[in-house]
This record gives structure tokens, sequence and C-alpha cells, in this order.
């Protein structure tokens, strides 16, 4: 039994104003914990997803995620890396919607659930339902380990995110995301993911928290960031890739604390309609890490500039952004693109629980939500 | 060679204000054109889909739809006919996503895109790169038959909605939602679907041109229920199932025109974030046909309500649905559940519509958009 060191003491703010940035500056602790015990030298190690899951990983062709909120926004990112390093077909859909419809199940498909607390009504539904549905087997991906969805399924994986007491998930989020890459990598054994890259990946995991540290030293520039939005009612999140759902998940903080308006979308999509909004009015937050996006991010970036649109942009490599007025440039640790995701996801929440001090909200209990959603 | 009685005089508002509301007006005639010569007495004609269709059509084991902006909601809603009238596995991507990834390809899928135009850049380059990647074959959903998407494609088949120029698109959209079910049921011939729920579906068609009037006939009461929107700032759409694209595209609509931030989520995820936004300056437009989802519906309402809402709710069944104070309710015409999202998608275009002229903004040409985004 995997003991965390932030079980004792969880229920205290300690030196930190709320639980979500207490919650938030525990991040490379508790992704520290979910990856301890299960990289091996060059690989993850075998049976991380308990005894017979070697056998059954061996037999998937395709997978299923099931998810809501938070933890729909980690699937997203898990099935472009199921997609991206294992070639398997992977679909990804909100728990609510997928009970209701009747839907197709693709050949030899596992089906995978996310959900901090393991009580999330809909996630619990939808994984009772499909059990009927012919999937190969069942993992759930959860934080508590006496849960129902956990009881109920074939296969887990734990995130050790300890207790999370912020009603916006933070630390629960990126410990998902570990766990999803270590399952991505656990299915990668059996699909023929090249041995090198599964070992680049294993070294970049086991980095990770040293990364996330650095990537918290942004907190005190983007305090002074956050007087930027504290006065909007409006924002626009903008990405693309496996940083597009870090857009969706960085709106939704903002959203859920701060009472701000913020829209997620592919940046892609800009032109198709929202570019309307855009005024001086509607600042846009872009998540643009160096990849082989960038250029196409920067026309972007672009159209926005010429609407006369406020930008933050955060990525790896201010240099190759180019400065500009109108632009606020945010520079984030730079690490491998597979994980990058994870890193960007940081000073997203910083921004959201900044903005949301300066507008004087109940950040750890804002209005109308629960932790869990335990009814439909 | 389809001749369209909307071709003649399509650059003439006639008695119309505004390009976008003699489009809005033209749905059914369009909706009539598109089915025109395709529907037999009890099912869709042999060989709609073109010379060699039938033979490919009987090999799809799976489909994957690519578009992007309005058409992509299209695709959001054909997703759900293609997997609950005919259980095939199918998976919908914005077309700027898709071809910047790598994705697996599932087994015998067939490779769907559709775009007004037939010009979109993210969508023809989504084309061409899947071309090389083993699908199937590839069908083209598009209003212009010289197009490029038209004549890159295997399989064709033509929206005939005359030429649409007001920028947001709104017959484009309904006579591409005919067109998809026109293509599942020429599917469904192959794939097992029950003859007489064929026959069902193709009368519920012959009747939809005449069911559309009848929704036209809303103008008047959703102009006065445009004011209640016309000084707001943001707005959520609500919807579960096929009428949640519904509600992204009535969004859109309103982002599109109005410049109103209206952003749509699955009702199921509203107490996962946006619930957070809700207070009496959020009014919540809602899409609530009578069906086997109103009663989880109904809940959501209640949350809303109890936050101070003001509520917007479209529903084919105001009596099931029940009054209350801050909440307006428009009874849209009864149809057959399939085919609900296609009526439903009338009186929001109108409330977008009524709004922006309530606001004075240029209706045909809203500001920093494009009505067809060739480039990327």
């Amino acid at each position: 039994v995997h003991q965390s060191g932030l079980s004792a003491g969880s229920a205290d703010r300690g030196q930190f104003r709320h639980f979500m940035l207490k919650e938030i500056h525990e991040q490379p602790q508790a992704v520290a914990e979910t990856l301890e015990g299960r990289l091996g030298t060059d690989a993850v190690l075998d049976g991380i997803l308990g005894p017979g899951s070697e056998e059954l990983l061996a037999r998937v062709r395709s997978v299923q995620i099931l998810a809501c909120g938070t933890s729909y926004h980690a699937g997203l990112v898990a099935s472009l890396w199921i997609e991206g390093l294992l070639g398997l077909p992977c679909r990804v859909e909100v728990a609510s919607e997928f009970r209701y419809r009747r839907h197709a199940v693709m050949p030899d498909c596992l089906l995978v659930t996310i959900s901090q607390s393991g009580e999330t009504a809909d996630t619990l539904a939808a994984l009772r339902r499909a059990k009927t549905e012919g999937y190969l087997g069942s993992v759930s991906v959860c934080n508590v380990p006496e849960s129902s969805l956990v009881r109920e399924s074939d296969l887990v994986l734990m995130t050790h995110a300890g207790p999370e007491i912020g009603v916006a998930s933070t630390k629960a989020f990126t410990t998902q995301l570990v766990a999803l890459l270590l399952f991505t990598l656990s299915l990668g054994r059996h699909q023929g993911l090249d041995a090198t890259l599964a070992a680049s990946l294993v070294d970049h995991l086991r980095a990770l928290p040293k990364m996330l540290e650095r990537a918290l030293e942004l907190d005190a520039p983007i305090e002074q960031l956050s007087t930027l939005l504290a006065d909007k009612h409006n924002a626009l999140f903008l990405g693309r890739g496996g940083h597009y759902p870090i857009a969706l998940e960085g709106a939704l903080k903002l959203k859920e604390i701060s009472y701000i308006h913020a829209e997620a979308y592919p940046a892609g999509e800009l032109k198709h309609g929202p570019l309307a909004l855009v005024d001086a009015d509607m600042p846009v937050i872009v998540v643009a890490p160096n990849n082989r996006l960038l250029e196409k991010l920067k026309s972007n970036l672009q159209e926005v500039r010429a609407r006369g649109g406020e930008l933050l942009v955060f990525t790896d490599d201010p240099e190759a952004l180019g400065a500009d007025a109108h632009t606020h440039v945010l520079s984030v640790p730079s690490i491998d693109d597979w994980l990058s995701p994870i890193i960007h996801t940081i000073p997203l929440q910083l921004l959201a629980y900044h903005t949301a001090v300066l507008k004087g909200t109940d950040v750890d209990q804002p209005r109308n939500l629960a932790k869990s959603v335990t009814v439909e």
C-alpha cells in the first residue's frame, strides 16, 4: 500500500492563503509520488496496472476514455498520446453524453475512466453501462483507493495526489496526466512503441517534478500578469494539439474561481467564428510552446493583434515568438513536446488563482460548485 | 445537373432586411431541393452518392468525419446518427487539429469531409493528407459542385442550398444535416438498418420542409424574446445528445453576428464548472425537446433557476417542461427525435439574428470574419 507523504497535514493550509495555492505548490511532490515505484531504468515497470494487466493490455486494439470536467481534459491529452505514440484509435467522451446514447464499441476496445473521487455519478454510471457492452476490460485512473470506480474496474492506476480540498482541481489533474502517460507507456510495451522513445519519455517523466518546481517559480510574474485579467468579464484561451486541452483546463479554472467567462478554442477554429468576439475587452491567452505548430499559432496571434485584442502568451521560447505591443509573453520551462502539456498547466492554474484573489472570490469554495459531482 | 430554384435572384435580398434573414427563410425550399430526386417511397434511392458508391458503402466498418466551424457541428450530429442508427463507430474532428497530428485510422474507415464552399483550407488539407493513410475512400458533403473538395473526393453528396451570402451560415447548415441523414440512410442499406425504421425516417424527411415552415412562424415571438438578450454580454447554451451540437451552433451564431460571448455545454457538464458563471447577468438558453433526456435536463434547469439565471427554453412540449418564473418557454413544432436537431436549429438562428439587429451590428458582414476560410 502506498503511503503518501501528502496525507498528513493535508487539512492544514500551512503557509498558504488558500488550499488551492497549497495544492498547486504540492504538484512536484504529488507527481513524484505518482511516479514512485513505477519507473525502471529505461521503461515503466511490469504490471503497474495490477496482476493480469499485461495479458489484457496485449490484446488491446483501441481505447475509449470516459470522464467529466477536468478529468475529461486529462482524457483529451491522453488520447493524443495513445494515438500519437502507439497508433491505436482512441476516443474520449463526456460520460454524461456517452451513457445516454447508443454508441458503437470499437474492436478489442479497452475502456478507461478517469475521476479524482471515483464517485462521479455520470462516470460511474457510464462504466456500469459499458461493462455490459463488450469492452475488453476497464481501467480506472483515480485518486481514492476505496472508491466505487476503483472497486468496479478490472484494472486500476492510482494517482497519489493526496487529499484535494480546493473545489477547483489542480494536483489531481497533473497527477492524472502523469498516470495516463504511465498507462500509455505500459500499453506501449505491447503495441510496438519504440524502446528508445519509451526510454526517453521515462527520463523526461523522472525529471518532471524538478521541472514542475521551476514552473512554480512563475508565481510572482503571473501574480503581476493577473492584474490584466481581474477587471475583465471575458477571455479566450487558445492552443493547438496537446495544448488545446490545456487551454480548455485553463479556461475552466478561470471560470470556476474568478467567474470570468473564459472559453477555449483550438486555435485553427478562431477564424470560423470566435474572432468576431475579439476586441480590446477580450483578452486572449495562448499556450504556445515552440513546436511545429508555432508558426501556425503565430498567424492566429497576428489576427488577434490586428483586432486590438490583448495577448497573454505562455511559451518555452519567447524569442521564436517575437515581441510586440499588446503582447505579454511569459517564459515556461522547456521540456519534451510530449510532456509539454503537463508543464503548461501550471502557469494557467496560477493565473486563475491570482485573478480570483484580486477579484476577492471564495477561491476554495466557488459559488454553485461542489468538490465531487456525486449526483447526476 | 440539378438546377436550383434558389440560384436565380440569389444576390437580391428581396423583401428581407438582410441576406441572413432571407437565407433563414429559404430553408424549407433549400431542404426540399436537397431531398429532390433522392427519396423513393420507403427508402433513399440507389446510388445517390454516385456511380460505384453502393459497393464502397457495403465495405464500411467505421466513419471519420472532418470539418471546421459550422460544418463541424453538422458532423457532430451526423456521428450520433451513424452510431445510433447503424452501430458503426464514428469519430468527428476539427480539420485543423486532425491534419497536424499522428492519428490512427480505424479499420475499414470511410472519410467524410463537410464544407459549404468546398475550399476551406484546413478541411482540404486534411483530406489530402488522409488520402495517403489507408481510408477506404472519401465522401464530400458540399454546396459548390466545381469546388476543390468535390473534385478531390471519391464520392459526393451535394447540398442544394443555393448561394449563401450572409457570412453566418444558416441554410448551408440545415442542408448539410439533411445530406448527412441521407448519407446515413444510404450507408444503412448495407449496414442492417431496419427497413421499417428507414421508411419512417424517409417519411419524416419528406415532411421536413413543411415542418421547417412551421418553425419559421416563430419569427415574431423570437423577435420579442431577443430583447432579453440584446443588453447581455454573455450567454450559455445547453443541450444533450443530438441537441448539444445544435446548442453549439446556436452559440456560434450569436457570437458571430451579435458579438455576445455565448458558449455551449452538454448540459451534464454544467455542474463540473460553468455553473459558477450563472447569475442574473448570464442568460441560459436551453434546447429541450421532450425526449428521454428531458427529466435530466429539467434538473439542470432547476440548478440555473436556483442561481437566479434567466432561462430561455426551446421545446416541443411546454407542458412536460412546466412553467416557472425566470423561464421563457418557446414552443417548437414536434417531430421525430432523430430529426429534431434540424428543427431546433431554426429558432436559434432567429434568436441570433434578431439580437444582432437590436444591437445594430453588420449582420451579413460581421467584423473580423470572412465567408469562406480559404487560408489557414
